[in-house]
């Protein structure tokens, strides 16, 4: 039996590049005895062709020309993993122009552009396939487009970037400083060189949104979406979360009420029960929790992030669209899901502040004199917001007039908890800008 | 444009069909739209024609005949969700023999059957998907074969068993006897007809002979593997190993090294640190860790059975089955597969005690007189097991002459403690059968 040959290109071959050809290479056997065909790894676009990598490609496989190499007729498959949405924007338009499957891990790319690619995949005939781009090595695309086709999504959290759960795991274990860890994580290599993608939650928020997408069938502006980083978070937040039974971990959060059109998606650090198996994710592992009106709560762990972990999700999008190819079928194909997304996606609109409730954590600076906590009770009875504890604490430096002072709330709506701050920062006694983290209660 | 339709028979309209159904109806709308498909629930075969059932279904469309259901050439799908090995496995033959799509959540009918269906449905040009039947609503089926395409595993272990769980979960939270949670299980119906399916490890020790397939291409029989159920797990060891930092959890562990060709299968209670993710999964859940060699550790935890949570699983085969049949594809076909896991489980055998290491658990309940711990501990060294931890309780009767004697031990190998085991049986001062149980180690 002739077997069919399909030809695999690359448009950029760094690091996540390098590992896909190289574990392609290594299980090439394995993989094409499952799947049927030969899978020939042709050729590979790069800005600098001199530069020296960890595969063996010949030079007559380079080129510096992207473009081109997704226009390519010869190609089946375009695995585009430049980064960035300028120029892997118009390879990806190329490749699904022209029929092909392309594969991503590009996150930024969809989050921005992602109507406009999905279109051109169904309108091309291709596939545009993009587990790699939401938690690596985590498989939720698939789990949910495929395994939860039955439910709806009521709620869909967890921690979507690596980095910042690393920090606030070294935080919280060895005692360190915000400073300390994040310079261990910068020699390490875990932080992005546009550091404000981790730290600052855009990594996460970008995941939020595609995910919210894959829920409820709407792609919602990047801009729109609270985000909130962990630049604020400092040891003690940490130290008293757990104090009080908590863990603070940043979390990307889409939750729907299914009867309503509004939808609530947030990035942001916040306090989690330490009896939730999320929290107990550690280190720069990923976690998503999914709960569907059939199945109930499932929750996916793994590697967000790294050569190998990433490389395993595009390989398994790879076999996926061998399949399909394979098969001269269109059963990936988007055109069907486009238009089930379209509808259930129309009318949806993000909840305002005062529809969103939470309880919260805060912590307040304020001078260590009397009537300073009256003054702030005050300002939250103002407001209906209900306290749940206080814990004051002294400063270690006895001619420090500042002193923490920290709370918890009730379950109160958002726009009350702004109003809130807004006057707790007109207070003479509060010295700096309250720390605001909500206090998540998920069963699960 | 017309749209084809795809008719379901269902053989066995019991508590997971009428579910199907149920969800089936009322998400056909979208689940047409998304598949691009009529869904027609056809017909039903089950054993009493007369009974009622909390699902929509005409008389006309009822059969006792379920052998006459699976020949049906107007049926694309049957979903086999009658139970047991017998006339189950006549009517998936039959059905796959037809070239149908059988759709199943019998674990214990591929557990004991599996190479002759999955056979079967290569021959006839069919599927045989079995989703439901791991873990319920736990994804690892697809995970495995799909999103982990890239890789080879090297462990997996999980709970598998959401009834063990549960009683093992509240005896530790509730300091109750295993003999008083229990009568809550059953009395909430979360115990199998066969109580020995759940308290033996037999319905865990299915799923993992399945997972051992999966991995590594090597049906082995259930007679082979080691099997231990909970039955002699007592609020004790829960308090101790709690102290010592562990939970004591029911695990199918498939351990292998990938340079090998044995591997290890079991299910027993073991001792798991607290630190691990899977340990603190409780109630209910069912959790599976798959470490893959590309893209390391992931784990999924959900609900493992219930009505919806496997009925979710079902459908979601049912929607793979649409897309293969619709396309008119073998994009599923197992025959590609099957060739792979042939090769794959060439040679394997599973490892004997002198090959398997791991830190134990021992409980003995012995006389409370001098001499009694250097017996012990010279039997054990005779063996070459080494101590690691000594905690002797007396009891509270004052006059009970028995105590029980709890050590930890470092690694050994299971042919030491075995040997070690039967020389402590026979001591004069060991008064009932010792308690042994594996301390597993996981990373993650």
């Amino acid at each position: 039996m002739t077997e069919r040959e399909i030809k695999i290109g690359f448009a950029g071959l760094g690091v996540v590049g390098q590992g896909v050809w190289k574990h392609l290479e290594r299980n090439a056997s394995a993989l094409e005895q499952r799947l049927g065909v030969r899978i020939v790894l042709a050729r590979a676009a790069v800005r600098d062709l001199t530069k020296s990598r960890g595969v063996t490609i010949t030079p007559e496989q380079l080129t510096d020309d992207a473009i081109a190499l997704a226009r390519d007729p010869s190609l089946d498959i375009v695995c585009e993993l430049i980064g960035g949405t300028a120029l892997a924007r118009e390879v990806t338009l190329q490749a699904l122009a022209g029929g092909k499957v392309v594969v991503t891990a590009n996150k930024a790319l969809i989050c921005t552009h992602g109507a406009e690619l999905f279109q051109a995949a169904a309108e091309g005939g291709g596939h545009y396939l993009f587990e790699a781009s939401v938690c690596g090595g985590i498989p939720i695309i698939k789990t949910m487009r495929e395994s939860l086709v039955a439910n709806r999504f009521r709620l869909l959290y967890g921690i979507l970037n690596g980095t910042c759960n690393y920090i606030l795991t070294r935080m919280e274990r060895e005692s360190l400083t915000f400073h300390e860890t994040l310079q261990d994580a910068r020699r390490l290599g875990y932080v992005e060189a546009d550091e404000a993608l981790d730290l600052d939650g855009w990594d996460a928020a970008h995941k939020a949104v595609i995910l919210a997408y894959l829920a409820h069938g709407k792609w919602f502006n990047l801009e729109d979406v609270d985000v909130q980083g962990i630049r604020n978070i400092d040891l003690p937040d940490v130290q008293w979360a757990n104090s009080l039974g908590y863990k603070v971990k940043l979390l990307g959060i889409i939750s729907r009420d299914l009867d309503s059109n509004r939808v609530v998606i947030r990035v942001h650090p916040a306090l989690i029960s330490k009896r939730n198996v999320v929290a107990n994710v550690d280190d720069v592992f990923n976690a998503v929790s999914v709960t569907g009106d059939v199945v109930g709560t499932t929750v996916l762990i793994g590697r967000g992030a790294g050569q190998d972990a990433t490389a395993s999700a595009v390989i398994s999008d790879i076999a996926d669209a061998v399949s399909a190819i394979r098969s001269g079928s269109r059963a990936l194909s988007s055109e069907v899901d486009l238009e089930f997304y379209r509808r259930l996606g129309a009318d949806l609109a993000l909840a305002s502040p005062a529809e969103i409730r939470s309880a919260y954590y805060l912590r307040l600076s304020v001078l260590d004199r009397p009537g300073v906590l009256a003054d702030v009770a005050t300002v939250l009875a103002r407001h209906e917001v209900s306290i749940a504890t206080v814990i004051q604490r002294s400063s270690e430096e006895t001619d420090n007039p500042v002193v923490s002072l920290i709370l918890t709330t009730h379950e109160c709506s958002e726009a009350s908890m702004r109003c809130s701050l807004h006057d707790l920062d007109a207070l003479a006694s509060v010295r700096s800008r309250p720390l605001l983290l909500p206090i998540v209660d998920f069963d699960n």
